[in-house]
Formats: structure tokens, sequence, C-alpha cells
């Protein structure tokens, strides 16, 4: 029985490699990184929307699963340089600190992920790499995680903080223009985690739909406004200039009709979703079509197929199929393996 | 090997009864209803969000691969009216035509899905059983798939059409402060639909937070604004009269801060979703405490946990659990009856 190949050790992948272990199959899981646990491990994620529970106590739960289990064959560092063949003859070529392997695996899952927007490549607007106090998601996840939340410029408490939404998302002159879905979520609950660090800060978020859908509209985006007296602005900001030792966001205030200048300690910048380097090599590697956004497309073009391509044995999982939230990605890395089983289950058929 | 039970002939039943049986398992795949689809097919979608395919056809799809599978045992008209034991020993009562059986089923899942809001409960400002044109997105997708979109009231084409966004959702008042996440994306795609039946008719969306996710934004939200020119005004609407043969609506435009009274030929109340009856009734028969909105809770509250109940054996997936997109509702059926396998193989182990 051979083997199914899954690419990418954060959260679609585990449970994808899980799950297929834990009903009988052999797996491999690739991992380009020294560790598995994908952006919420290596970005050092504080806490997960919207149940508010710790990002790393959480990703136990999906990474022992793997580690512990007999039928996860688990290789760090490595990268699929090469893929011969078609399912379920499928020949990769693996190499890592040992040097190449070839493998043949049956099936194959893609949960190879986005990466972040990079703000300094076209909106230099907001001085992501001019001004220490402009931060992104990710540096202030790492911060909060710290549970320290100072300005990097001086190291004190910043006495007013906002977050700019849609940065690199629904945005037509970068070629971003899906939505990221999560950045919304993800800045309110920041924003949370902020004032429950500094009470006397001043919390702003500058947003165009405020999309919290679903359990995080109460949960996160009404608890960030009622308990913690974070201000919502519906506006535009167009630049970031420094004014002193103090930043200054230029906008409009759309629900007063109004420009706005605001002086701030701290801005961060809510980046978006790109394909990650290993999605779009995994797409050319596997001859994998991209949907016209650019990440991998799903064969049958329907919203009740979420995981097959259109290639028979290989499927994606998570966001390398486009934005995801951590319920996308856990869940569509449930379908992929159950859908690689059923597929090699169906041949001997 | 005991079959898995399968409650709910929806989404995410059907890929939770096909993905179980394709990997060698037995299934029991029960339905209240006479017919497998669940709302797509009962309710008469008429297409997809964001993919734009038509809603029967894309269905068969999920449909089929149950349908023609010896492993799934489809039980229609017929409910679950007792459980008794623990799985991986759950001795279950199903009543059909034929009266009444018990089964000995191994583990369960609870695909039991949502119902739509019904807009004449608290909000009778909207006059939903008061007026002959004011329609929910139900009623709409019905002539939509019949592609006649006419004035219940007078059988004429309407000159103006609106969508009043967030009925039964986002509002502490009923106490559904969920959003049900998909009420924008698919009033935008019945907006597209509406204007290639009518060209000539004005349409409007009034909405709080236009939450139109990942591949949502462009694909139905920009769409429907840049070639079939809707109109999406931020707004709230409080009111709904008539004044001659049209109705009126009354509310505030809070891009403009002005007072709005606006004369509509047809109003569509885009309702929200609210646990189903069926969904209620097996959280009590399975014993499965509810999350703190009313849905079926799942263990261990993480994001990374998607299906699992606090009962060993049993799962939940799709809108039984909360508010739920198709991809959700599938991806979760998908993890769900890998868990169930995976469960029952560990126990062998």
């Amino acid at each position: 029985m051979k083997p199914i190949l899954v690419v990418g050790g954060g959260p679609a992948g585990l449970v994808a490699a899980a799950g297929a272990a834990g009903v009988g199959r052999k797996v491999i899981l690739v991992e380009a990184k020294d560790k598995l646990g994908g952006n919420p491990i290596h970005n050092h994620y504080s806490v997960f929307t919207p149940n508010q529970v710790d990002a790393e106590t959480a990703m136990k739960e999906i990474l022992s699963p793997v580690e512990k289990n007999p039928n996860v064959d688990v290789r760090l560092s490595t990268m699929v340089t090469a893929v011969e063949g078609e399912a379920p003859n499928l020949k990769v070529t693996l190499k890592g600190a040992k040097g190449e392997e070839k493998v043949d695996v049956g099936a194959a899952v893609i949960a190879t992920g986005f990466e972040h927007f990079d703000p300094g490549r076209e909106t230099q607007v907001y001085g992501y790499y001019e001004y220490d106090d402009v931060l992104t998601l990710l540096d202030a996840e790492k911060m909060l995680k710290a549970k320290q939340f100072l300005r990097p410029s001086n190291g004190q408490k910043p006495k007013s903080v906002c977050f700019i939404q849609c940065v690199g998302s629904r945005d037509r002159q970068i070629g971003n223009q899906w939505c990221s879905k999560v950045c919304c979520g993800i800045a309110s609950q920041q924003s949370i985690e902020v004032k429950e660090l500094l009470p006397d800060a001043k919390v702003f978020i500058f947003y165009i739909d405020m999309r919290t859908y679903g359990f995080w509209e109460d949960d996160i985006y009404w608890k960030a406004q009622e308990e913690k007296k974070v201000n919502y602005i519906r506006g535009i900001v167009t630049e970031i200039t420094k004014r002193g030792d103090q930043l200054v966001i230029k906008g409009e205030d759309t629900t007063m009709g109004r420009p706005m200048e605001v002086p701030m300690d701290v801005v961060v910048l809510s980046v978006g979703m790109e394909p990650s380097p290993g999605t779009k090599a995994m797409a050319k590697m596997f001859n994998l079509p991209l949907e016209h956004h650019g990440w991998i497309g799903r064969a049958g073009n329907s919203p009740l197929n979420t995981v097959s391509t259109s290639r028979a044995g290989v499927f994606v999982a998570g966001a390398a199929g486009g934005p995801a939230d951590l319920e996308d990605s856990t869940s569509q890395g449930g379908l992929a393996a159950l859908k690689a089983v059923g597929y090699l289950n169906g041949l001997k058929a």
C-alpha cells in the first residue's frame, strides 16, 4: 500500500496527515522548515480567533497526533524538487538534509498555504520599512504573545494604537482583488489583547467593511467595542507620515464624510494573504492549473468541492487554494485526506 | 463492523456519507424529508456563490456518489426518535414510513443544518406577512431559479428592487447575535441574476458591512457593481410601509449621514440562519451541549476543531454547528466522516 504524500506541516497538512494515518494509511509529511506547525508556530501567533485560546496550546492538539504517529513519516527541512508520473504512481523527489530521495506515493495533498503580504512591496504610502512604529499583524502578534506591546522606536508604552485594514487585500492596483477573510477578526482580537496589556491606550481600527463573520461578530467584534472600548472607524487611510516622534495618519472618515488627520504612536498594518512560495512551487511541480486569482484551482468550479484539483489523486487543502481561516484549513485537511484515502481504496475495488 | 449514522441529507451529510462509504465503511443516512439534498434542493436554490454554477447541476456531484453507493443505506422520510448507550455502541431508534426500527451504529455525524430566519417573528417592521412584494432570499431564489422575477402583487416586472441585509442576524434584540456569513454573497449573487432578467430595473442593496469574504469579493461583489450596476448603500432600513401600489422603505443612509425614504417595487429580506428544528432535536437526543449562541458546541473550544463534540464518537458537520457556507459544510462533512472512521479504527487497534 503506497503512502499518501502531504506537502506542508501547517494546520491543513497536520489534520490531513493525522486523519489519513488514523484510518490506516501510511503518510509522508514533508515540511520545508525545521519544525511543524506552519504560520501559527513560525509566526508566533498569540491567541486564536474567535475562541480566544492560546495558539501554542491549541496547536498541540493537532501536532501531537502527527508527532506520535508511527504511520506518519515526518520529513523536516525537506522540499519536493521533482514529480514524475500520475497518481496512483507518483514518483516524488524529496531533497532534505541528507540529500535527495525518490519516494513512490499513491496520492498527494498540497497544503502549502499562504504567506503574508509584504507591505513594502507596492504600498510605500504606509512607510513600513521607513518608520519603526509601523508594524504588521505579524509583528504585533509576536509582541502580544510575549505580553509586551511597546513602541519599537523608543521602548515606551504607546498611548494610541491603530490598525489599518485591507493592506494587500481588496486592491486592484496591486493585483490582490480577494478579501483575505481573517484580518478583520485578527485585528479585532489583537485590539482586545492590546487593551488588556495597555488599558489606558486608545485603540482604533480603520476599516472598509468589518468582516467578522459567523461567531466572530459578537465573540470578537462586539467584545472589542463593548468590553474594551476599541474605536472602529469606517475610513480609508491614504498616507502615513511622521511629526516629531509620532506617526500621523491621513485619510477620510467615510461615515462622517470628512478628511481626518490623526496622530498615532503605533500603526499596525493588517496585511492579507498571498499564495506562499511553496504553493506556487507545488502548483508548477504537480502541474496544477491556478484559478484566476493565482491560487491552486479546484476541479469542477463549485463550492461543493473544496479539495479536488484537476489531477486525479492530487488534492489541495487550506490556504494553498485561497484565503482560509483555521476552520477552513483544518476542515479541508480532513476532506482532502478522506478523498485521498477513498481514491486509493477505489482503485482496489 | 457497525455502520456510521449520518443524520441529515444536505451538503454536509452527503459528503460525510459518501466519504465514509468511500473508505469502506457502511453508512446509514437518515433524512427527515422525502428527498436528499437539504436546503439547496428543498428551497430551490438557483445559482451557487461565488462560482455561479447552476445549483441543481452542482448538487448532482455530491448526490450521485451517495445514491449509487451500495455502502450507503439511505432512509428517507425518517426521523431519529431515540438514542441509547454510548459510541461505539449507540442504539438508535429510527421512525420511518414503515414504523420504528432500532439500529446499532458505531459512530454518528450530525448534519442537520440550519433553517432560515422567519422575518415575521419579531421584525414586523418589514411587513413580510403584510405586503405581497416583500420577499425573503428564499422566495427570490425560487423565482430566480424559474427565471421569472415578477411582482407577486400584480405580476408585473419590478422597476426597482432592493435587498435588506442582516434580517435576523447581528441582532441582539431578537437574540441572534451571530453574522450568518452567506447573506451578503447570496444577495449580491441574486442581484446579478435580477439584473440579467431585468436589465432596466434599478437594484439596491442596503447593508451594514458587505461581508463578501475571500473570492466572493471580486467574483460577486465587484461584478454586481461594475458589470451589473447594482447600487450598494450603507444604511439601515427601519421600516417598510406602502404608498399606492409601491412599497416605501425608510431608514438612514449612514455614508451620507442622512435619512432616506425610497419607493421600491420589490423588497427582498436577506434572512439569516438559525439552528434547524432537526439540529435542536438531535442536540437533545444525543445529549450534546450547545455553544453559547445555541448551536451544537464543539469540544475543545478551538478553531482547529470544527467537528468533534463533547461526546466521543459523535461528530457535528456544517450548519448544525453554526452559520456555514457550502464550502464549510462540505469540508466539515469530510473531516467528520474521517474522524468517525478513525475513531472506529482506533478501537480495533
